[in-house]
């Protein structure tokens, strides 16, 4: 799996940094937001390093449907399906992506107003 | 691939009723949000219906993961990426889910706040 020694998640991914992980396997890793949005808000990650969404290409399709699969299976685990809850992807400095690995927020337990931001 | 006649996404996608498509290929749909909150609001959505994230499983990946790859595709082709964009999901009617068909809001063009919504 490739991963960068310098990005911040990967160094949570490898336990190198310690982060309140939620949930992870071989394919990905959930942690808990350390500036949470919500009374749940969880970052989930591909343990392979993509800076963003302008890196992806086609054969990138299983690793981040993993992760949304994933992502859906770590809602349920939280009980946050019953109330619904939000995934976001920001992708871009304009946009508010501050570490430029993938991550999806996962965010859960309160009602959310639209616009998304 | 499964459709749902009764599902307005599905109905989207076959054609039968109209919306402003921005692309189409044999996995996916994309088209203007009615109820646009950005410069650039656009929804992309699986041929397969699939209602919600709560209804993913792991054999869905790759239709999932194929929906984000070309979602970032349709953002290059729209230029979003310059100034960056922001992708979200909602599930469950809490969420502000009201077709209950997978779909993911592009949103680009302007600034995005934090949290969103």
């Amino acid at each position: 799996m490739v991963s960068n020694d310098r990005c911040l998640f990967c160094r949570i991914a490898s336990g190198e940094i310690t982060a309140k992980k939620v949930y992870e396997d071989a394919d990905v890793v959930a942690f808990e937001d350390i500036n949470p949005q919500a009374p749940t808000h969880v970052l989930i990650v591909p343990r392979k390093h993509i800076p963003s969404l302008d890196d992806l290409t086609d054969a990138d399709a299983q690793v981040v449907g993993t992760v949304l699969t994933r992502a859906a299976q770590i809602a349920r685990n939280l009980h946050l399906e019953s109330d619904g809850y939000r995934l976001v992807i920001n992708n871009g400095e304009a946009a508010g992506q501050t570490v430029f690995h993938i991550h999806f927020h996962i965010l859960g337990g309160r009602n959310f107003g639209w616009p998304p931001g």
